[in-house]
């Protein structure tokens, strides 16, 4: 890190901060420009560079306290330079082929997943999805079905074949999830709800760690360092929508952070322009945009009839219009060398 | 709520949707404007409310539709005109007297607590507050010492007489800290963690709820609306800063929606200066200005020594500037009206 | 508009709403409800709309002013059905074929002039672009050419027959630019400068309006309303980044607005990666996107030595990754129906 | 400037950057940490700082360029340790004495200037505000008296005794008001304009510059370097909240920056809770917020009849709600050892 003086700083206070450095095993350099003196520190315990960091920045006449490093490890591109495709049954994230993962929003019933899962194993999807544990903003909605809605799901992989992933939202729930489903999705209000981040981090199916609607890039990767930091590597990170002054779109997905986030770490990315959007008018061209700009997968929300939908119908697509924007999305990914 | 249809709609597209409320037994009215027709639903089960809106607004050439009511009940100030006091030892809070809760971030170890403890009570504080489980960023961090934590805040509390309230992350926690400290407090990340707002909803200690970092006003009040209709009504709000484009400061201090909580509920609102602001040279102008906008009390960070914090130093006070902080509280506490 | 009484209204509170209503020429409808009471008001004239609607809600116990039209009219889908393409030079915007506008950030000399549009010709771009007058968030930076720097584009347009576009910060630029240039660009920082708006308004070249950096669509498209009621209708939108919590890319590149806007008006909605990301890595991901998702056109920032540029050089492309940004843009483009 | 270079830079590359720090004329010093190497940059010309910082970040395994100094000097408080209030008529700001600037949104007629001038002086207020020229987001609402506007308050200075400010949108208008008006005031949206900032950097009279309402603190700062380096240190920024994603205000007030502004600069900070917060009954908490928090002033809009009024009717304050928060202002003011 990199200690900034303020203008008035003694030779006193300076040697304070490099006193301090010295205690905590720093090495240091002082370079003492015209208008400002800077003070390097080299080297640094992992688990100490914080809490360092913040003390000194409390001592008098220090401006200010820059890191140089990223806030990462096991995540990053640095470490590991070949990315290793996550697998989810036989759908693999961040080859050259691209999957896709689709389903209802919420689990409703048997009649409605059997529906939704025939229609988009047909138009191509290789995952499917549907949420027994729902986080809904008012606790007099639709709060899911529960263990009941797991069995479903169940039943639904039985009958056509598909993986399924399914969101936790409460410690208690992994253990059973982990146990019947073939990947966990951590949701956007838990994307630093950093106990259950450790305990998916203890189990061995892949985790989708959606990106909070608030968090930072580097934040978002900070979570998924929680994870990987727990034990388990299969981490797939999915790029929501973040949220933002704008009101005619539901969140403002930010494709520019996936790519950042593709070059900035070996695990894949995939995008999911339903919650991002909103308005399933708005899915196909953000769909579309999110394979051009190179994202691994996509997590489309498709249920049979929207407008009976227990929630998030808005943003549903139809079997149909589903099966139109498959078509769409074979091509856009050829257009980018990548497959369907 | 009110549907809004496109200019284009059809005789039949504006009958569908009559149809439909009428199926969910809701009343109706159609008004026929100059460019649009405006349907008026009336009536509504509480509990459906959402989903209807929704599949309303899926169907064709419905532009969209606008709620009516407030979308929380128990919480509001129509149901609750008069404020009754939230009590926290014999500290209370919305009635004519502030009380401040003061105190380290997080819990180090028994000579640091105590030190804060009796700092923070001689200079006025009412509540003492410590960290034993921790939210951090980063998994390399301090993670906080855990069910020990909350056992040293148990000992501080026979030493001085305060009582103390300390933060759930995770459900598993809850029964623990309910049983042993005065209060529970949910933090800025779990504001939306739905499950542990249930849990502490069951309990009957107050809960003092803080604003997730990019909740709107409604979120929060709707967070709090969890908590209430699990049957724990002894709520306090605090608004703690929102994320903003401003890297100036931690977070941005919305001062203006504490200040409309309040007029929409009935709950106390209190505000906590130093997560906000993150630098302790800002704390106590913020503090000020909070209890000048009518806060029913403050959260404040108080460490004997910053500069050896193990999180949060920069914008702790030391015990010294704490004092003088709440002698300038007083005088603008009696400048409007209250007293400490 | 819709106006939505508090439950506590009077009687008499609902009659002045009437009486009000009926002073300024609007019919009414009045629906009681169980919990509100909700008075629609029918007609009204459109320079008056927004000002009734603020001083209905000062009056006693209206909860709030629900408005139902759109804000705009003359760009809206609504009152021109089939869009027409804006030409600038032989390029057409908003017609099957995509155009691309490419250029470096800054006019710096006849030299860079020349090489940039030479390449960016090649590559096949149709409009070439370059600032004269120079918006720099620092006085002390290099501030442009000014009318040197016009005089530059006219001679590199005669060497190389690209019509170019260039901003007008100040209406007193507005003359000459329209003059010699063969499009105007708004900044960002200019889209709600109305006196500009309306200067541009009254030439006839067309305008590139680039949404500002905290601007709701709704207000980037009020802006255009500006510049075509008076009497401008050649306009280009087009989205450049917005301003979010996120500091990894300069901006956030909203593209489901760029897909909104075109649902929403007639207009062409081209993108601009290179301020959006301020990064050249993210540009070519960036502006396959934009193409995906439906944009009509694209602007890039293209440097001949981007590592000697008086501005912008982070996000400017080189020729030889324009070169090949291009052939990717055709293929995309070809997969979504569109070509270049 | 501090160079970061990626680990995989070789030597040739950091060379590279050492050659291009020599060419401009900066010293450099290299530090080789563990993971990183680090080039620190010393002296800089002004006028190239920034361009010269983007050329190096383009080059091959610069990581991120880091600045070190403020991007401002002349408002800067390192230059100009003591505060020096500026004046407008007899009203000084950043004295001990609090300052109050008060008046209707817009100029409508003779007979609301004189009421509302009347009211605000005799409740304490000691300039008077008033929008001659008026930026409407609508080209269908009204847009302001113009030159007529600002001759009526003239003839109101002239009834009352009291100094007036008002918004100078275009850069035509600025010569005409500098000569009638007492104060310019450089709205929200032309914070950034900085053609206009050029031009009242000219003229003599006080600028009072509003926060752009999506600017950091650090480009207000520059904006005020604009006016500064043009001629004018007679700058009174005002603080006018900021756009977030929260709904319920019309903006989100941040006092933080307000109280960061004081310390940072020499120049007096006001604040303007009406355009803030969009409502009345939030305008008194929040002016006395702004009070405890150290503001050097308020601007406060006041309306003889705001259910009348032809702009921002729902925030003005009636002369009586006025009337009495000047009472309170000035018991906060004591309480924080100020005075009205």
């Amino acid at each position: 890190m990199i200690i900034v003086m303020a203008p008035a700083a003694t030779e006193d206070q300076i040697q304070e901060v490099i006193a301090r450095l010295d205690q905590r095993g720093y090495g240091h350099h002082v370079s003492r420009g015209v208008e400002r003196i800077v003070i390097g520190a080299i080297g640094a315990h992992e688990s100490e560079k914080e809490a360092v960091a913040e003390q000194l920045s409390t001592l008098p006449m220090v401006e200010r306290v820059v890191p140089i490093l990223r806030p990462y490890k096991l995540v990053s591109h640095e470490v590991d330079r070949t990315p290793v495709p996550v697998r989810i049954g036989d759908a693999a994230f961040r080859g050259n082929e691209l999957s896709i993962i689709a389903g209802p929003c919420a689990v409703e019933n048997r009649e409605q997943l059997l529906q939704a899962a025939k229609a988009v194993k047909e138009a191509g999807a290789t995952v499917f999805r549907g949420g027994a544990f729902k986080p809904r903003t008012s606790p007099y909605s639709f709060q899911g079905l529960g263990e009941e809605g797991i069995d479903l799901l169940v039943e639904t992989r039985e009958a056509t074949g598909l993986p399924f992933v399914t969101e936790v939202m409460d410690v208690r729930q992994v253990e059973l999830v982990a146990e019947k489903a073939d990947g966990l999705q951590i949701g956007t209000r838990n994307m630093a709800n950093f106990d259950l981040l450790k305990e998916v981090g203890k189990v061995s199916k892949p985790v989708i760690l959606k990106r909070g609607l608030a968090a930072t890039g580097q934040e978002w990767l900070r979570a998924a360092e929680y994870i990987a930091s727990s034990g388990n590597l299969n981490i797939i990170l999915c790029e929501r929508g973040i949220r933002t002054f704008e009101t005619e779109t539901r969140n403002t997905l930010d494709l520019s952070i996936m790519a950042w986030a593709r070059q900035e770490t070996h695990l894949p990315v995939i995008v999911d322009p339903s919650h991002a959007t909103g308005q399933h008018q708005l899915v196909p061209p953000m769909a579309l945009a999110a394979v051009a700009a190179g994202a691994d997968g996509l997590m489309i929300e498709v249920h049979p009839h929207p407008d009976r939908a227990l929630s998030d119908g808005p943003q549903s697509l139809t079997p149909k219009k589903f099966k139109r924007l498959m078509e769409d999305v074979r091509r856009v990914a050829e257009a980018v060398g990548r497959s369907l």
